[in-house]
């Protein structure tokens, strides 16, 4: 369905041609400041037309709060979030819309629904996205107003080329890396050098009449230990969910991931050492800042992998609906390569993810915290 | 929490030392013949004990119904199925109880819970995925009686020893391998030349008092077409939280996952050709049988990484919960890598992502085929 | 949460001053012709300011379809519908705004969120079921045109006055009763002498600045057997969480409620016959159409009570927020009597309920047909 | 399907003739003192050969605790509870197995599943009732130890036979009454004349072969302000669905219910004056404890009607699955009158209830309470 969480609950709604699209987002904690602009920012960092790498269309994308707040409060009900749709109007039926795109959505939609949108993507459409993202930027404010949560992502591969760096050098960058730093570039990596060579390559691509994958890397600091439910709702399980949502995502990994899995265990595991605030902290991070699936209070990183886009402005031979052999034909106005536009949406699912985990823990917490102390033992301290 | 799915739903119970684990499998369809057998099989291939690539320890995991079932047909109603443990009581608390062991969920749960269980991993431990691999048999049973639908996994790599073969060879085998062939090795690897170095790298592990990781692939024939649902329960959003939900999981990629992000659109798109029955399919498979998150009716492969196993048989410095730098004296029997018993538990997780899927679909399916149909152009069809 | 049902799926937002109310519903069948008018209908039912027996205040509660439609079909994708609130602006405060309205949601919803929404009821506002009413208005479009489901509510007592009949006066009510006829009257009681005196009893009220409770009894007709989820979910106990939902209802009963408690089993019991049709029906109908949580074809009829408003046009000794004993002045509009305006908001919620369990009875029936046929004597058969 | 409960969760299992029964409760808060002699007292008030008025069928029903519990602690994990049968052995058919009972759930059952269960109702047994007394019992360990909170229910009726009292001498029991005083009679009334009667009234409806309803209500004290959600979770509204929910039930009525929908608006509103420890408190409680949907911390009260049992002991003129008219026969042992024995389940699903609302409203809570403060006239409080 079209509903993510369930205590910080969103659902979303809109097609490429109807009224508007946006999201309502229930289980908003009260008494949170929040403002239109404290959501437009990342809807505007997602907008199309933002630069010569992404789609020419240009829509403002401008949201409006309908409900639930007052004075600048979260009163705690349902918000709902609009952006109207500058296109209104289904299209009228033309030739190529009796060919379902290749790797896109239109034929299995049929499949599923017996019904077809019309051209555009309907519900498929990346538009849908801009409930996720609006609704990402409310949990993100909670999230870094108490908790100084911060939530970075940025590119790291486009096509064949990646970003380098990995084990200290790529720790020290998941320490320090702001979103200020990520929108120096167009493309949003933040390694110079790779960047204009990803820069490049998606120039080539568009000149080309193609696109390209690549992937984006996702940091989240200050994340409190205790998140994610053991079993099925681990927390990294909960972040593939997200992260695999976006549409065109192929892939998921957390800490080490895929290269983790060529690691000897003595290598891999994070040995504990004091905090020095009462707690523990682990001397390495191959574990992603999640263990038994549940947050350790380290920093939580991953990457997701973006097929390129399915849509690409040179003639295609496929066959249409009915089966008939033919060639669809290029049309439209498409982004080369998504993954600087889909910058801010891995972040505003990690957020909705982090923030749905950290409202069902706080009721665990609290419930637990008035029922008196258990034996020491029980709570791994050596009974004297 | 412990429960997966909505309309194929199953909640586990159980840890390493109480009295039994298992599940309630709830929205099971009725009349479905089933026996404990159908369970068993797949219990026993995940059983420890199996071969010396896996943990000495012995546990028969025979599988008790409990309820749902008369006459060995189901009846719709919730089915409990329950195995004994055979150490079932906690523990008395030892020197090594009080250090949380490296990368493992003992700190993360503490802080979770404030209560720790008794040594031996409490519900983080591996037994909680009986009741998975239990259910998973069931929902198997439906799937391949209705449908045809054929689940089979295999180790494809082990460390850094990976399966050979990539596109055709890869597809050729995807199309035709059999549980039958993959448990032919003990390590479960159907290349034979690269399953002999991978139980040799096992091997050395082991006497090394160490561990390593490994990759599972996954392949499911005959899965029909419309599963999935748009947006946060995109079929392949789905598979990835459940198979990051198991245990040592750091990553997931479908259809060509994080090597597709390399390819241009022109390459990685699927084009369409009429299947000869009314439908369409597609010549090549890029998608991974999923387009828009929706099940196309292509074979549907994906890959999940798994990390060394972190209880490992030589001391390791660390911390106790209490903070004191210590050393954590290596005990117990374990396996010193998961993949080849991880094999039925992400057929097990398939099925049941699949088996939901499909519940659902069936009710939007059938809701829809009693309306007076849509014109002709809404059903992607040229109106004469 | 502000989410009804899990297949079909209505998530509501908005309150008294905010910019517009509304819903998603999610789960909707695609291919179903649906347009604005006909969910207008049952808004206007609902809308203020419709008769002298309702508040003066006046609003025309005009709906949008958002998105989810095409061509006048559903596309199987979320539906939000939107209507304008016409006073958007939260007010300043005042003297009363700091005198929680006794029996009304105030002070409970300050102590839920902390946070206090302005003067007009926030979140309880009566403007929240114009969302259900929409909702259901869809729902039922859907019931009435595959099963020739008839939903009809109708106002059964206004205070100390009750409409006549019993026992078989009212089944035949029960059997013929629509929409038009209960409309004929404004306060839309079907017996005209007691709709005589009802309407007197909230003009008096009216006169008095005061208000009055009353009942609505609801049936529907031609329910398909099968639905409604054993155990917790059964059919019965949905209809009464969705009408005790409702704001202002104090109790809900189904078939012979309360008076069937004095009655002796061999009385209550009905006896089944066949139906002429390959299957049973029952000769009398004290279940209320629903056995063991299950609809069994015949008529479904319940009766709800609501609790006067507690809005009054007088004076009000009670406490402020802060605990200050003092006079609460009257002050606003309200409606004397809810009743005559609940009738479409029982009709809507029960549409929900049935439309849900039948989107889910479809999933599991559709299942089920695809498996080979069970032995005869588990289909209550005697084998020959 | 067979869960309640979003975040204190509840999954049951188990019909009349199979293994074992019970249920898998998630979300019990960690650290919790549990042991089976906890839950065992409410299954052995609810078992039945407990007295001459109930069925002579004796079962023991000892509950085992299969998980989630170590060292007489709750570890917040799922508790797996389970309970023998006795008759563990589907029957063979005889003739009455194939006439669906009267009033019973086994057409009902058949319309849905397409299956019968043999004889003994299968999933409507009221054995399915364990796993929900086993549960309550754990929610109201916790209730009791941390709030105080104190739910009784008891009979109040018997077909005809009605306890006094109502007004000032029903709130004076309400807020007395106790498990103990409830348990004096064999029948369950606090009202020692009206139980007098009510034994009476049974014992003839036993010697005439025949069953009769009645009512039972409950009362629940100290329960904390804050819980229920607007809307469509109302705390009535799921504690109505708690109700209806349980088998027989026909009708639910809280605070003044039907009978306060006769009263007029300035009777029916609860005053409100300083409660002396900084909150309020209301003069009277025609609200029954919730305004708004949310508890406002005064007492909560309820009816629930049971219709008279369906199986009696004599013979009934109905019809087979197979639609011929003929006599089914009077077989097996039953109660006459389910009312004394539902009291331990009513009062189970209402801890069930408050539980699940409590641990969603503290994860709220103690969300809320981490941002800064909203300014005071947001509080209720008049700025100075």
């Amino acid at each position: 369905m079209s509903t993510f969480g369930s205590a910080f609950r969103v659902t979303t709604y809109g097609e490429s041609h109807c009224k508007s699209v946006g999201c309502i987002i229930d289980g908003v904690p009260p008494g949170l400041a929040l403002s239109e602009q404290d959501i437009q920012v990342q809807l505007t960092r997602r907008r199309p037309g933002q630069s010569k790498l992404t789609t020419p269309r240009n829509e403002q994308d401008s949201v409006a709060i309908q409900s639930g707040c007052e004075f600048g409060y979260t009163l705690g009900t349902p918000i709902c979030l609009t952006v109207q749709n500058q296109d209104q109007r289904p299209h009228d039926y033309s030739e190529t819309d009796f060919f379902p795109r290749p790797s896109h959505a239109d034929w299995t939609y049929l499949q599923k629904y017996g019904v077809k949108a019309s051209s555009g993507g309907g519900r498929s459409s990346a538009r849908e996205t801009i409930g996720r993202v609006a609704a990402g930027a409310v949990a993100e404010k909670y999230l870094a107003e108490v908790h100084g949560v911060e939530i970075v992502a940025f590119v790291s591969g486009v096509g064949p080329i990646e970003m380098a760096g990995d084990g200290a050098e790529l720790h020290a960058l998941l320490a320090e890396i702001t979103r200020a730093e990520v929108d120096k570039t167009l493309v949003r990596c933040p390694d110079a050098a790779a960047g204009a060579r990803m820069q490049d390559e998606i120039m080539a691509c568009s000149q080309e009449k193609n696109s390209t994958g690549g992937t984006v890397t996702c940091v989240m600091r200050n994340v409190p230990a205790g998140l994610g439910e053991p079993c099925f709702d681990k927390l990294e399980a909960k972040l593939a969910h997200a992260m695999l949502s976006i549409p065109a995502t192929k892939g998921f990994e957390i800490g080490s991931g895929f290269r983790g899995t060529q690691l000897r265990g003595s290598e891999h595991n994070d040995p504990f050492v004091a905090d020095g605030r009462g707690g523990l902290r682990t001397t390495s991070n191959h574990s992603g800042g999640i263990q038994g699936g549940i947050s350790n209070g380290e920093t939580i990183y991953f990457r997701v992998a973006f097929k390129p886009p399915a849509t690409i402005s040179q003639d295609q031979q496929t066959a249409t609906y009915a089966g008939e052999d033919g060639t669809l034909a290029a049309r439209g106005r498409h982004d080369p390569c998504v993954v600087p536009r889909a910058v801010p949406i891995v972040e505003a699912m990690a957020a909705l993810t982090v923030m749905d985990a950290l409202l069902v823990q706080n009721g665990r917490a609290a419930t637990r915290a008035r029922l008196a102390p258990v034996p020491a033992e029980l709570k791994g301290i050596k009974p004297v």
